[in-house]
């Protein structure tokens, strides 16, 4: 792949820079777009993050996150929905082409996944109209299911893309390899996000096998099992021409090199292997 | 739960008793059927588990476990093939009421799951004669999506059961909370495998919050996020009355602990949170 259509989702370079030195080294390596996360951009301040940014020339292909909607109590639920509005202001202010959500998991000391995906629909209902006002796009990323109980209980495409036609326009999806890689359906999924032109980001990292944790031990680009070139294939002939955003959790590996030397590696497996 | 639907799989105490203390201890704990796996029968003989199982009066709500069909080479696949016929022909002698299919993951170097997915059903379907023939019911075990790469490739109740349909007779799944608790459509896809009759097996344990290991932090019922009797419901509406058999794989804490309170435990919880 192309290195003009390459950006990394700023999770992947998270213990080595802070905002600043991962734009500027982005700069420097070539690679034209980021997705900086929220507490990222809350250490250098907003002000700071827009502007340097702005000053990079550096694209920002996605803003993580929003989400986070089940509680238990209706006063935190509307704590959640006023913090999703606050991100779709810092994502208008970055000119993020998209706010990634990741809708959450089960409330406290609860077990009803139903009413935890209600609440999810009523909480992306409830911040859509300022997500329009502001011209943020809203990325309802399916996380893959062993997240369910804990971070998304949005599992799969065809359940996000669902949701998507219920909600209406200024919804889509981002789609991430590592959450989606294993779906029988996936394929199919893909064109319909594409048909209705409902994609809105692409993530690729590769799933390790083994995994050693369900969180922190995703795998760079071609050292796992993920067919990133059937994946590529699916999302261009669903008519995507956006951004493959790398994002990588990776504690014991990843996270533990110079960040340099994780951004050459990215850049060269992009080309290779994707 | 009525303690004459529940039945233990033999993993769930593998660590503490091989098969003949283990039939001997549900005997005495008042459990009235179990699931071996294989390993556990060679250790003691086929013909001495057959004995000792008959003797005890204890049901076999299923055998575990055939499956594994993937392989890079056709000599490869045949040999699984031949495989799963000896385990067919262990499930007659024991009398199990199914033999559980784990079909395999992606063979050795490749990325390609539809390949893999297309191997399982040719695997199927070359032991499937044999399986009717000796009237063992082949129950499909769609396997948590994180298992996908290396343990199964079939991991929905609807990919399954489009399996079973382009199969037919003699097949069927099996359903274990583990692994489809978080599926937006498993009330659905149940009541479909209920109106088949195509629910074979019932598996139950529990969803840790948080997992720790991807394998074998499987948690006893109550102690996770699985809404277990909205499972049993949807189970029961589906017309399924069999065992309801408790499969638990905990390295770090029911392993570890003495199998009669393993035992006391499960038909606890079996009687109060299922």
């Amino acid at each position: 792949m192309d290195i003009a259509r390459l950006s990394i989702n700023l999770a992947t370079v998270r213990k080595q820079w802070n905002l600043h030195d991962a734009v500027e080294a982005c700069t420097r390596h070539g690679i034209t777009a980021i997705d900086p996360w929220r507490d990222q951009v809350a250490v250098v301040g907003l002000t700071d993050a827009v502007r340097a940014i702005k000053a990079s020339g550096v694209r920002v292909s996605g803003y993580c996150r929003g989400g986070m909607f089940p509680a238990a109590s209706a006063a935190d639920r509307q704590t959640a929905i006023d913090d999703n509005r606050r991100a779709i202001d810092e994502a208008a202010a970055l000119g993020a082409e998209c706010l990634v959500l990741v809708v959450g998991g089960l409330p406290a000391h609860s077990r009803d996944i139903g009413e935890a995906r209600k609440m999810v629909a009523d909480g992306i209902a409830a911040i859509l109209p300022h997500a329009r006002a502001c011209s943020v796009p809203l990325a309802i990323e399916p996380l893959h299911p062993m997240y369910a109980p804990d971070r998304a209980c949005v599992n799969t495409v065809r359940q996000a893309l669902d949701l998507c036609d219920q909600l209406g326009d200024g919804t889509g999806v981002a789609i991430d390899v590592y959450h989606v890689w294993w779906d029988p359906e996936i394929e199919a999924q893909i064109a319909r996000a594409g048909g209705a032109k409902r994609i809105l980001a692409y993530h690729i990292c590769d799933w390790l096998v083994p995994t050693r944790d369900l969180l922190l031990d995703r795998g760079m680009m071609g050292d796992g099992v993920v067919d990133l070139p059937r994946m590529r294939a699916m999302i261009e002939k669903a008519g995507y021409s956006g951004y493959h955003e790398v994002e990588i959790f990776s504690a014991a590996n990843w996270w533990t090199k110079p960040g340099d030397e994780v951004l050459k590696t990215c850049i060269e497996r992009f080309k290779t292997v994707c």
